[in-house]
């Protein structure tokens, strides 16, 4: 069961280690185990969901006490964080994990990959994602369009902001949407595209909003997708490369991945559809000439793709994956450019959204 | 003599061609020497500039032709570009460019390494950066403070956007400061200790603007902080790890660098102070425990970045390079969140700002 908050999860899990000492037992933490062996991609809700199957770490284990105390240790800083209503990163966390035991010459922690660990038990643990827990990633991205949002006692509307856009912040749990006029979102990859459509007004002209990082979908760009659908019911459309990384990009936002399998629910968003570019678009738009050879780890990682269980019985997907590996070539979003520097925003963009010519 | 406009600029460039082949002349384009061997570091101006030798790029010459057509097609572009008050990613720039030339089987370029390289030629043939030629790089990076610009017919307070920020666009040309309230600048490399410093509100309380990337700096970042202080006297102080990369993110910022040094009147800021992590620090603050052993390849960027002419003869400088090698180890900023997850906000950036611990 649920807790009603982050704080009061963390306070039940030192609760209940309080509880095994005052009755002679071994502390222990109950934990979903996190790997392939129990995750599954669910049918129904079309989400890579965590299973059953969990593990018992106890304190008075040679084996477990090592990530036992790493896992109270990062629960103390997170309730600190939460108590003083602050954030800290990833490398914060590791830094403020990172001593010397009392009396010993032992680490509590090494390496950041220990603490990032600690933090994803933490997430199962208490059912609560890390934003939650007052630990964030990196920041990255921007975003634009009609809206106006309040953070930290600020209104800030979004189509406002010159030509730079608001920078979306690693941990966007706490914004509230006070106005959204917009009717749907493209999410591209890339921040060159980004800044395309910005100057040439394209959410203005198209009433949606346009969000961008630079490579990487970060938690906080997934999280503001997912709220502007859940809470606004905006469509969300995938703009990348035509490669096997950008049909990644959108199977993670989409089904999900095994790492984050346990923050499917708030995670992924089985809705979105994937845009651009398309094998098709290649041929419609008379691309070919500005293919890139796939190389042999396109091929591999193109292969691996095709095999996940949510792509394996798509006939549209496996049809994209049969014309890649045809072509033998990937293109990018950018080889539009060449028809004209605002064709993506005049012609491309428009046309692909008044056809519906999108991949589910 | 420079121009008054990019534009006037490109058309002289077209009209001296076309002289050229009225006077029945080889077309050629005169071209500054972008190599070390014409490449110095000026003492008065402390930049690094570029000296006097040029080369002629002939149109009948096997050797030249290609770049001579290729330097000729960016400026085409470019000048399409302003003509039509848009801009173009470097990579759009490539993909506008990449074409066969009519009746051959010739590409008029195969790689962006091409076109980047004909549009450094173009900034020197024209006396105007990029940004000014309409093209641009990747956008990153993020600012708070008190400060409210206009851009694009927007009004945008720096100090009212909530958790995220501005979002630096690649292009500041055309932002214009209307009040400036901050008295310095903090830049930092890393995305998440702007988060730290920006929940702590740390501009608003020490009246200070806050800039930062993740990893690179960009032309829009350091555009942006030439022209806060050159614009508005602020200093700029530059926090990074302390390792040989944030000394040359340091180096780059205040000298310039050798790619860029027909650049340096716009981009170089010889005021910049250095303001941490220093190898002083890492002694006063306690810091030793969270040291990370140099890898070869540090050691060797070390005695490489020790070795330039604008560190050689200083002496603080000459001090922080050999405690580093004789720590034989380098710091991250985070690691003062050992300390405390505001220590950062609270005591060591007050304290050394107020100290004046800088180093030139």
């Amino acid at each position: 069961m649920k807790s009603e908050s982050p704080k009061k999860a963390l306070i039940g899990l030192g609760k209940g280690i309080v509880q095994d000492i005052e009755k002679g037992q071994n502390p222990s933490i109950e934990i979903s185990i996190r790997a392939l062996s129990n995750v599954s991609f669910d049918k129904k809700t079309k989400k890579l969901l965590l299973g059953e199957k969990t593990s018992k770490r106890e304190f008075f284990n040679a084996g477990h006490i090592k990530k036992f105390v790493q896992t109270l240790e990062v629960a103390k800083i997170s309730k600190d964080l939460i108590d003083s209503s602050k954030h800290a990163s990833l490398r914060d966390v590791f830094y403020m994990t990172k001593r010397t035991i009392q009396g010993t010459k032992i680490n509590i922690v090494d390496e950041q990959a220990e603490t990032d660990n600690a933090i994803e038990d933490l997430e199962l643990i208490t059912d609560f994602s890390r934003e939650q827990l007052n630990m964030n990633a990196n920041k990255m991205g921007s975003v634009a369009g009609r809206v106006i949002i309040e953070d930290k006692g600020d209104a800030i509307d979004w189509s406002k902001l010159g030509s730079g856009g608001w920078s979306i912040p690693s941990n966007v749990e706490e914004i509230e949407f006070k106005k959204v006029s917009a009717k749907y979102v493209i999410y591209m990859e890339k921040a060159a595209v980004w800044e395309r459509l910005h100057e040439d007004k394209f959410w203005d002209k198209q009433n949606c909003i346009i969000i961008s990082s630079q490579g990487q979908t970060t938690r906080g760009i997934r999280r503001l997708l997912q709220r502007l659908h859940s809470e606004h019911s905006l469509p969300i459309y995938i703009l990348t490369d035509f490669d096997p990384y950008g049909i990644y990009i959108y199977s993670v936002i989409k089904f999900g991945s095994i790492s984050l399998a346990h923050m499917a629910e708030s995670m992924a968003i089985p809705d979105v559809k994937f845009l651009g570019i398309s094998a098709d678009d290649v041929i419609n738009y008379d691309l070919k000439k500005h293919f890139i050879t796939l190389k042999p780890v396109d091929v591999s990682r193109l292969k691996q793709i095709s095999d996940y269980d949510w792509f394996k019985n798509s006939k549209p997907w496996q049809r994209q994956f049969k014309m890649m590996r045809d072509f033998n070539a990937k293109l990018e979003i950018q080889a539009l450019s060449s028809r004209g520097i605002s064709f993506i925003t005049d012609k491309y963009l428009p046309e692909k959204i008044r056809k519906e010519e999108l991949i589910d």
